[in-house]
């Protein structure tokens, strides 16, 4: 079993030396989030993934989270974790004052969310679905219903849960079939989804389930979908709770990873019907849904980046200890000596810090679109949130599985064995670039609804400022910096070609256009990283520069960068073919000769 | 679990429009493996493996191999499977006719095998095993040898191991101890030693394991291990089987994949020591079992493809079958019809007929290396084979894992269960570019042994030979042949750029050079697909022309290398500045700051 410490220095640098936390701390309500207090939040949530959650990752693996007699057992330890997570307050960190939460950045409660996605995926799965519920009620729940479930879910006490899929409904939402038919103050829902994890288990009193289903009458497709919450146990006004709803879990899939992440099939309405309640209006729940989903999907990009972090871990102190061959001098080496082995691993360091620095970049501008007070500050981090939040979603998950399976490939023969637990990083993964969108759907989100719908406004500001970016690294003396900035350079003009044809191909939505979503989601990620590691070095220049302590760390962080844009950053402009010239291929071969 | 339909068209293509059986077929000895005994055996080789291996697979997997008392047991149908795989003269396809092989063309055993993969990957290693074991004793063992152990294992009736590492001694080989003793015409073996991939079992009554040990007084390192016959039972003069060896399995491992090959923890000599028999001389077994290690480098490429090609084929069943969305005119769409699918599926199609085209390319070398009358035939085709086999090795165990991967994400949600299947051909691939030497040594071996040593000879001429190709996809008037050949000029461009850059600076073994051996593979191989691509386009134009039938699988097959013109050869220009430029930072990072 592998240990874990948190990155915490890399966070610091984030926060403090990059300036990611002066970028939420003047936001109103964020005024009490001072450096130190945060520096504090840090420290206690990294002690509590590396001495909680993190041991109870391979238990939960090995036992998986098991179904009998309608109820699921979740693995050793599991529930005790959760009961010390909720009693730490960590559940509400970045929630409304008003419903019990403590009201700090997301960027602050995702920096420690994601601790506890390196120590713990499958268990961290439970809150990632949680507080989607609560940023989703907050906005769109009624009064009442906010009294009634909204605190008990900000303190999580109780859990929150997403039902969208169902057999026939995956990436495709609106083929959803799951009934609501009005009855008094309620509606009875009636039908099965599947996918749905953290469904059921036995960590919380009651489970408050967001489910999606058609009234009678609604018109098809996107258009006739509402929400309605349905917990499993009725809330009575006082607060209690009353009988059980008439729903169950069916069954529990086996899966490749998190293992200890109940995937349930639920069935909704066996008997009478089960109770639920309509959130918002009838006919606009995907839009409501979509506040939780924008929410999990930058939360699933943090889990890629987590994981990561967490197999480079692994894989840094295996490469430690390991001795392979000697040196010249005939003394034993280990394998973090050998150039090759070097490579994997800067692989994964600059892969990772760069996802941390892309995703925690995003949250802040998540955290600047709710909060600024001026509407046109509000405006443009609405803007990118949007145009970064599929990139988030999946460049770091994408990246996620690449550097778990990297790190099972520096482990060599003790890697493949489930022992060493470098392949559980890998097996846990690999869901990612799947649920809450696929990989693909968020690709195709990026080019039509964040690139071509504003025709091309929201990606040129952002090449725009990469413009600024250049001349700043380009006026930096430092051999480093020129090899940044020509690196960076030659990315960009990458993703302005690409963008710019797909501008002018992609209008009327053509294939030629959607048969490059991916890779041109992948370009788009790929700068991201580069910027913000061309930023990253800059700031750690000027710490240094500015007498800071921790010389070797700021030196490191300047090696990292530079690794990044020689050895990563490359990749940019190989993706411009495949997206302008790729698709003549993709589109021309005919079905039956697949 | 999904069926399995060998890929006997694109075979079919690869020996005859190709010309890859026209070049063995002069070979002395390969004269009678016409077109039509090729066809006949590549289709019963397929109905072996679709009716027999395939319905095993997800068998294999959910029981594993089983260790009880001391012995193994294999899961429910494999001993059948082989009894009817050795029955059916499978076994002795490439083999010397003089211990009962059939002498046909490693071309069309390998072809055969890819089969068996695809279909049971875990089954097929042992007979992998196997092969290389015939293919050591052939080259080595002395005549007494050959008439005791190697008609049975030609046969298969008995199998065969490699057994060389040892818990301190993985890609360092040189440091195993194990241990052998002279005793009059025998050796008494001991030591212990690990990842023994059938190393015991319960489908033949014998098992031949080669073990290399250190006699008393060898000198340190690589130079000083011995190659030794351990048969799990002694075998009497007459043939018949003795005493039970003093060797033993200890425990099996649990691995990620390829459940179903049991991987050995084996002790040799506990109580008296193992009776082992030296294979040619003493200190020379290194050499030896580079033999049967080739051999298997080019056998675990091979598996890389096979599970490529088998998640193909699930993931192409997917995604014609399941309906999300509609077209514009409301019917019920497939995802085949989606750019984005068609982009996954193409990548995972090109890229395995180019592994294809490379591999059986490189083994029609092996052919002609061993078989060609005229010395210097011989010797280019060695050359070229020796250049080829640690690419055929990592870049088709690298795609292996990636084509895998990407059958995963086809199925969407469904994917990552596992009783859809297509996460094991993921775990099962994940093994290969790890074991026979990990993909970084591989990596170094091109590098240092196979492009440095000679002076970067053996790589331009192969580089030569592009050249040449271009010249004649430049000669064609098909706007696509233009598409093709400028993208390869762009690729052969950037491998000669990094061939330079090492040949200047690789000489004295210098990190700056190995800090790129992996990106230079994967240019490499990357550059060898595009060249066996675009020569399958002009094959297939030429059958065209020719008024060849199928002409929709010719005409796939030309859209099929333009895709991976466009959208996969352009990569190999990305590698060009981590090969060149990517070393400083990879040699920079202070050890600590890992």
């Amino acid at each position: 079993m592998s240990s874990y410490n948190a990155p915490i220095r890399d966070m610091k640098f984030l926060f403090h030396d990059l300036g990611l936390l002066k970028a939420v701390q003047d936001l109103p309500g964020c005024e009490d989030a001072s450096a130190d207090m945060v520096d504090a939040i840090l420290e206690e949530s990294g002690k509590l993934a590396g001495n909680i959650l993190a041991p109870l990752n391979t238990v939960g693996d090995a036992q998986g989270a098991v179904l009998e007699n309608g109820m699921v057992r979740t693995a050793e330890g599991f529930s005790e974790a959760y009961r010390t997570f909720i009693d730490g307050g960590w559940n509400s960190l970045p929630f409304d004052p008003a419903n019990g939460g403590q009201g700090l950045p997301w960027l602050v409660g995702m920096a420690a969310e994601e601790m506890w996605f390196s120590a713990n995926t499958a268990w961290a799965l439970c809150p990632l679905l949680t507080w989607g519920a609560v940023d989703l009620l907050e906005a769109h729940a009624s009064p009442d219903q906010k009294a009634r479930y909204l605190t008990k879910i900000t303190s999580g006490e109780w859990t929150g849960t997403m039902n969208l899929t169902e057999p026939q409904a995956g990436s495709d939402v609106g083929a959803l079939r799951c009934q609501a038919t009005p009855e008094g103050d309620h509606y009875r829902i009636r039908g099965q989804k599947i996918f749905i994890s953290w469904g059921e288990h036995d960590m919380t009193d009651n489970i408050v389930h967001l489910v999606l289903a058609r009234t009678p009458d609604a018109p098809p497709g996107t258009k006739g979908i509402s929400l309605f919450i349905v917990p499993k146990f009725i809330v009575n006004d006082d607060g209690t709770l009353g009988a059980r709803n008439d729903l169950r879990v069916v069954s529990l899939e086996h899966k490749l990873g998190i293992k200890a992440s109940p995937t349930c099939v639920m069935s909704y309405g066996d008997s009478e019907g089960a109770i639920g309640y309509l959130v918002g209006t009838e006919n606009r729940g995907l839009n409501c849904m979509f506040t939780m989903m924008n929410n999990a999907r930058i939360n699933v990009g943090l889990s890629g980046l987590a994981i990561a972090e967490r197999a480079y871990q692994q894989a840094t102190a295996f490469a430690r200890e390991r001795v392979q061959g000697s040196a010249p001098d005939g003394s034993p080496q280990t394998i973090i000596c050998y150039p090759d082995v070097r490579r994997m691993l800067l692989t994964m360091k600059a892969s990772t810090e760069a996802m941390r620095a892309v995703t925690l970049d995003t949250v802040a501008c998540l955290d600047r679109s709710r909060r600024a007070s001026d509407p046109a500050d509000r405006a443009r981090a609405q803007t990118r949130l949007e145009l970064m939040t599929p990139v988030v979603k999946a460049w770091c998950t994408d990246l996620g599985v690449e550097v778990a399976s990297l790190g099972v490939q520096v482990h060599g023969g003790m890697g493949y064995m489930e022992e060493t637990g470098a392949v559980q990083h890998l097996r846990d993964a690999r869901i990612a670039p799947i649920y809450e969108g696929t990989n693909g759907i968020q690709a195709i989100d990026l080019l039509t609804r964040k690139v071509l719908r504003d025709g091309g406004d929201a990606v040129r500001a952002y090449i725009g400022e990469i413009d600024t970016l250049l001349a700043l690294l380009d006026a930096e003396p430092d051999p480093a910096f020129k090899a940044i900035c020509s690196q960076l350079a030659r990315a960009l003009q990458a993703l302005g070609t690409a963008t710019d044809w797909l501008l002018e191909q992609g209008r009327d939505g053509a294939d030629r256009a959607l048969a490059g979503a991916t890779p041109y989601l992948r370009l788009f990620g790929t700068v991201a990283g580069g910027v913000m590691m061309a930023r990253s070095a800059l700031a750690a220049q000027a710490a240094l520069e500015g007498g800071a302590g921790d010389t070797d760390f700021l030196k490191g962080k300047m090696v990292t960068a530079r690794f990044y844009a020689e050895n990563i950053l490359p990749q940019a402009e190989a993706l411009v073919t495949p997206i302008c010239d790729g698709h003549s291929a993709v589109l021309a071969l005919p079905e039956d000769q697949f």
